[in-house]
């Protein structure tokens, strides 16, 4: 199937739009490569191919308040109707959002910044850690995904460990997975645990007379497999880092917003003592439009000042921008969004655990709000992930027309992160289906050992 | 005067938009820093302040068909009514956006990648390089400028020359600018000239051992000072770059999509027979909507592939990006604004070189289409550029209700590249405050003169 973002017209003869004989730009790949799905319509939490079959979506974290949200489609329209312009010239809509985003954080994340892509945001984190420490390392915690640019691609293991490798300034601290990881779920104290094994690499990175300028963390790690880290680990890997004279980048670009349920921003979930000294916002801020931020503090962003080289983007903090983003905090305050993800993600784990204890398929059932991941293994001695398995679970949730997908390193944690208005009969349903496709699973298991029993 | 793309709260007191106390990011800068104006309104090549005062916009190249044109406006508020998803699923309208923007290139250049800003796609131009060459380092062209994001700081001598300097794998040559550099207009043949620098820049990184990606290029430095390099200059560093293993890119972020007039891309005022191996696309081609483009041939993107390693780009090649950029085709060709930027563009150059006739001023007058720059110095002899009279006439200009500003290395070179549906009236109108201002400027100096003659 010819994947979208890489169309390509060959030999100056016009293709067909995806030909089946042409595969072409593959770097682009489409979900459900083998059939894929021809979206054309979305609302609220689905989607609807061309002939009009409704899927659910339980994967896009970017519709974040629902696709096609009304009051947000409104919004970026009366704007685009009067001014789109860039932010060389004052403008309302970008001091109001700076101020709203501002109520949400620790007082210290004062100045923001505003850009395109959750990749140009930490791209830019990287460039103020580097300026205000004046030092060049950075340490990550592994299978990390920072974002698409070749800056962002040094400091993610998930992608350099299939490209040119690791960079000498990029250092990777264990991921504190609590199921799979160094540290588990029995151990007294999993966060101080992974905290030293960070602490470690810092000293290592020392030793060799290196420096470092950051450390950066998704809140929540999604593509090293739906990860929660133990709480209080944020606090004492700061103070390594800290002491080291780096900064700490909280990269909240797939995880803030209210999804966690409990909290308006994933860090917080450490608890109330951690403040990041960067944050970085992108996808869900403005739910489809190219929207990111950068918040961070006065020290940070004077230092970075003090180069006397202007920081300029086109589109950054553009009046439309600034209004979509405005539009999207107004949905979620009025539609009271993060506590609905509380209470529907509440009720979805608790049905999913359920499902863990009739299914020894499901290994582990972790989350918070609607950032939930399922876990499939082999069994319960290795944890071995059970890839094959995620991978078939999910065609055949296509087949039902729910919109599943997986993470981790093993690909085998089912991830659920779904827009913000999910609903509990969505909830039920998923499960449903999730237990069908997995007792179908485990029927089809007997009936072949019944086989190989029979002589 | 507080910058609003670093906007900022402290202390926990919420300050009024824009005080006069605080200074904040200085980094984001505002146009007029001293009196910045608020604007509320744009349309077509005008923009509305606050008082409703109209102000002549001669340098906004994002706007490219005009500031809030109704069929773009239109086309992004139904799609976005509709659908904004990721490039995951099939959907034609980027399928469409690729095959138009195809017909606009040499066959060669078959392959697109969509993104979110220019930045994003000069960087993603320098994977695509290394990828394809196997080799790691980039020749530039001084002063040039290619981007905000790390990897683009570190290729643009403009940026560089003021933070942590140059990369031990970057190699400047110098810019061919006939007016003010190396080789001039009565040189017999600067582009043979300026070529053979790149060749011994070529030369000399291949003598210390090194290998060249790609040399990258805007196809009229801008940043640089509105330079129009003499025709055959690109063909022949391609030859030198090619033997060298190495890519031609073609940075047409602010200069393509018919601005220059003759062409619809300014790398063809090179002449047929030209043909670059990359070109990254921004600015202009969403009029304001953040979308960017790279193409590229089918060898360079089948390398890239060959990593087995995805791009996936969150936001770019969405439904709603390629629908403003085929709506900025369309209005492109409805209106004819490649021939008008042709007409209006030589109307405006035949009137500001009767302006250097009168104005020893004005050293220098050079461009194509509506992409001109007025070069001004100090005395003919030296070419020495008249900084703060650049910045007096900016001024100026701007109590004229005309909105104007400098480029070069020296600050000097007044800049046009308005929106493209800039008029020959607005043209008469701007060379007239022009020749006023300027006809002022030299009889306050003869003034002063004649009061140092007095004893």
């Amino acid at each position: 199937a010819q994947s979208p973002a890489g169309t390509e017209k060959s030999g100056g003869v016009t293709q067909e739009p995806f030909p089946e004989t042409e595969t072409a730009s593959d770097s682009c790949r489409l979900f459900y490569p083998e059939d894929p799905i021809k979206i054309v319509r979305g609302q609220g939490q689905y989607l609807y191919d061309e002939q009009g079959a409704e899927y659910l979506d339980c994967v896009n974290n970017v519709a974040h308040v629902g696709h096609c949200h009304p009051l947000v489609v409104q919004a970026a329209h009366e704007q685009n109707q009067v001014l789109n312009t860039n932010s060389r010239y004052l403008h309302d809509n970008i001091v109001d959002y700076a101020q709203r985003l501002s109520e949400t954080l620790p007082e210290k994340l004062c100045v923001f910044y505003f850009l395109n892509s959750g990749s140009e945001a930490n791209d830019l984190a990287l460039r103020l850690a580097r300026q205000y420490t004046g030092h060049w390392d950075v340490v990550v915690l592994d299978h990390a995904y920072h974002g698409h640019l070749s800056s962002l691609i040094d400091i993610s293991p998930y992608k350099f460990r299939d490209l040119d490798g690791q960079k000498e300034w990029v250092h990777v601290a264990p991921l504190p997975d609590t199921y799979r990881g160094l540290y588990r779920e029995d151990h007294p104290n999993p966060a101080g645990a992974y905290a030293s094994e960070v602490e470690r690499v810092v000293n290592s990175v020392q030793e060799k007379g290196r420096k470092i300028a950051a450390f950066f963390a998704e809140s929540l790690p999604s593509v090293g497999g739906q990860i929660i880290p133990p709480a209080g680990f944020f606090q004492e890997v700061a103070e390594h880092i800290h002491r080291a004279g780096g900064v700490f980048v909280a990269d909240e670009i797939q995880v803030g917003f209210g999804r966690v349920g409990q909290h308006f921003w994933a860090f917080q979930l450490q608890g109330e003592d951690f403040v990041p000294d960067i944050v970085t916002m992108g996808k869900s801020i403005g739910n489809g439009h190219p929207v990111a931020c950068v918040a961070t503090t006065q020290a940070v962003a004077r230092a970075f000042e003090a180069t006397g080289v202007e920081y300029f983007n086109t589109f950054g903090g553009s009046p439309v921008s600034c209004a979509v983003g405005l539009a999207v905090l107004d949905v979620l305050e009025k539609e009271q969004l993060q506590a609905h993800a509380a209470s529907v993600g509440s009720f979805l784990m608790e049905l999913l655990r359920q499902q863990k204890a009739k299914h020894p398929i499901i290994g582990d059932v972790r989350g918070t709000g609607l950032f939930i991941g399922v876990d499939l293994i082999k069994d319960e001695a290795t944890r071995t992930p059970a890839t094959d398995e995620a991978n078939y679970v999910v065609s055949r949730m296509k087949e039902n027309y729910i919109l599943l997908s997986t993470d981790g390193p093993g690909r085998n944690v089912l991830k659920f992160k779904p827009p913000m208005c999910f609903s509990v009969d969505n909830a039920r349903h998923v499960v449903a289906k999730m237990d069908a496709i997995l007792t179908n699973m485990e029927e089809k298991v007997r009936s072949c050992e019944t086989l190989r029993l029979q002589p």
